[in-house]
């Protein structure tokens, strides 16, 4: 106690004002948008508004063997960013400057508490837009982004989010800052750490800046398609089908029976026919239209009915109820929202599992899902602030399935706290151990982030 | 040298035939594309047929401290795969197989030894293909391709080699095998590590198997431009007012007078006129043909004298003139081929710094850039087996100035041995030394491609 004075002391005669101890700051720190909470609440909010403040942070940090757990905005969906006793939250939300757009280097550097929906509004000004997508966009920051790998809608056309980054400023566990990456769109000088620290969900460094690779905005319709199948599988199938028949749509979201009616009954919407699922798509770029006609014949001969805009604005409220998902859970009670990916053949077989899970477990998991890249996010349902032991062996049950039919634990949302008991089941033990020891390399003494990712 | 005598036999007793000592076979393992070669010759050169024969390798290397030099097919062009005294080359070119192709989830995954011109033609046949895409394709392994980082041709449309790998498998030092990464599109469980192999060149581990993320062949036209300029500024500088026009060519490659004389010469072609630099860009998709008119007003407003070709094969023939370069360069002397990368906004005046350097140093520069992304490939020709000092004193000119612009020093081709006194001026101290303990991390005892990137 008298060691977490003496820390708060140091920090407070180092940053002034920008230790923030008020309770409701100390409480927020603990959570995240997973519904889980640290233990015990952080010494001290840092608001960070310069690299300095970092680098002060994490030489005091380092000095005192305090624990330091980096924050964005606090949207995060596996209590990665979530600070309890003892330990520094370090939030860089105040650090929300774009410092540099180039148009004729499709390039800019930020730093990372801007928000995605911040930074995509900035750059449409000059004709560009940086393509990582997640549907939190409006609230979650780019660092947070980058400290995830939140890809988001548009993977499966625009890539992920490790495709989207060239460099990032970094300072270290004894508060040293490295520059990685380059500025250039070819760049293989000694090893990737930029992409290393991407997902690295702040166990190797504290990302302060990064230089994003952008897009020109892209010309001409976007066509929105909007298909119901009598069942979720049949509305997989149809989704496999679009994959595997060669055209590519900029976006391919599906909502099961559940997650259709949640979201209906959050907006007011009349409630779809009982069992129905839903695919909503989206075509862009200069062969939009032909696309999302060839898709309709792939739904179609899928069972799908199927509607087809050609108006941007009924698009972006058709995808509006999709992007409704996260509130309309939180609407049925405490949700643990899992991430999985498989391989796009895959999804009717996962859907297929989830099925099984929800009926051998006896819980209701809604489930939307990037149909594009086959990443799922189920949503298990539940009563109370904790996660029932029953829950996670229903989780525990469709991680395995996932991982049986060729897939991953995470697509976007990383470990955290909430999926680190897994971890070694799909690194394996060589591997989990080998990654553990980088991180060593990065932290010597341990003050990053511990206990998450890797933590048991 | 009883030591290596045991060596032998242990690998001889464990790989039988697979281990060659042929003298031809020694001496060609000694060297690669670069003109340098290794002092001394290796003791053996395995040719592993399968996983478990690199792990035998790796065992014994292990067990007797013999460093190993994994090679793919000799095509490096920074020394990163010559092997010399005491070590073991490894040989992967016969691994060559193409275990599975998944159109449905657009992936394949293959054997490294697989040369990147045969995997796309059996790709092609499903109606898909691997972007990578470097000017050696014909005669280099996508293992090598991995290993190194080489682009190619397509990065600024398609995208690097990091992001069209999904996963590789790896050899460790001691002969364990890891699984890297996913099947899938998004993935971010741990971290990630299939990125860190990505241009590792050979420091890490040995690639035995990568999992590809494949593109549909594009459909449409294909249009080539082919614009001169009466010198190579203009034709820099026309290349980036393209890029910053907004309009994305597949292919945008830059050649200078002396590169471009000296392959009219080699192709028995009418010389060009004297200080003449050529542009030769295509596009492809959809917009192809629109893309081009664009591209054209531009180059035309550059002063350039513009032809476009609708011709799938005429275009072809025309960019064969530019894959040609390596071949002329060899006739002129030896040549030693560097590799900066530049922002695409900093192409003229990097050409400046070139005609600088050539003017001060006295020396000879015939440079091919793809210019559609920055990245140079300046030509040092000199006489003789061995770089001499004043070339070096050039080329170490040319990087700075490269550092200078915001560059690399390399894009593509890696450091090996030719560039790694350079390493630490672009990474710093702190971020080298940061490098090198995760080598350690991989590689405790060091016996992985000894004194390539990082050795000095």
């Amino acid at each position: 106690m008298n060691l977490d004075l003496d820390v708060l002391a140091l920090l407070r005669a180092a940053l002034g004002d920008r230790v923030d101890t008020t309770p409701s700051s100390l409480q927020s720190a603990r959570a995240d948008k997973s519904g889980h909470a640290a233990s015990g609440t952080p010494l001290a909010v840092v608001r960070a508004a310069s690299v300095a403040d970092v680098q002060e942070t994490l030489r005091i940090a380092t000095q005192t063997r305090t624990p330091v757990v980096t924050r964005g905005a606090g949207t995060g969906l596996a209590g990665g960013a979530n600070a309890g006793s003892g330990e520094i939250a370090l939030s860089l939300r105040s650090m929300d400057r774009i410092i540099e757009v180039r148009p004729d280097d499709l390039l800019a550097v930020v730093e990372p508490g801007i928000l995605n929906g911040d930074l995509n509004a900035a750059l449409a000004e000059h004709g560009m837009w940086w393509a990582p997508d997640p549907a939190s966009r409006a609230i979650s920051t780019v660092g947070g982004n980058i400290a995830t790998g939140a890809g988001g809608l548009l993977c499966a056309k625009y890539g992920v989010v490790r495709d989207a980054v060239l460099g990032v400023d970094v300072v270290l566990a004894d508060g040293r800052l490295l520059r990685l990456g380059h500025r250039t769109v070819k760049g293989v000088t000694g090893l990737d750490l930029t992409s290393l620290m991407i997902g690295s969900e702040g166990t190797l460094g504290v990302i302060v800046g990064a230089t994003l690779k952008l897009r020109r905005l892209v010309p001409g319709d976007v066509c929105t398609i909007a298909a119901t199948f009598t069942d979720v599988r049949a509305a997989a199938a149809a989704s496999a089908a679009i994959t595997a028949s060669g055209v590519q749509p900029a976006i391919m979201e599906l909502m099961d029976a559940a997650a259709l009616a949640a979201v209906h009954d959050l907006l007011s919407m009349e409630p779809p026919t009982p069992g129905a699922a839903q695919l909503t798509i989206q075509t862009d770029g200069p062969a939009a239209a032909a696309e999302a006609l060839a898709i309709a014949g792939v739904l179609r001969a899928g069972g799908g009915t199927v509607a087809i805009s050609h108006d941007r604005a009924e698009g972006e409220h058709l995808l509006a109820i999709r992007r409704s998902m996260h509130a309309a859970m939180e609407r049925l009670g405490t949700t643990l929202i899992e991430d999985v990916s498989v391989p796009r053949s895959a999804l009717p077989a996962m859907f297929d599992e989830i099925a099984r899970v929800e009926r051998e477990h006896g819980v209701m998991i809604p489930t939307v899902a990037h149909a594009g890249d086959g990443n799922l996010h189920p949503n298990f349902i539940f009563d109370g602030p904790e996660v029932p032991a029953h829950i996670w062996e229903a989780a525990d049950d469709l991680f395995r399935a996932a991982l049986r039919l060729g897939g991953t634990l995470t697509g976007e949302h990383g470990i955290g706290v909430l999926k680190r008991r897994w971890l070694a089941d799909e690194l394996g033990d060589d591997q989990w151990e080998l990654q553990r020891q980088i991180t060593r390399a990065f932290d010597p003494t341990g003050i990053l982030n511990p206990g998450k990712v890797f933590g048991d």
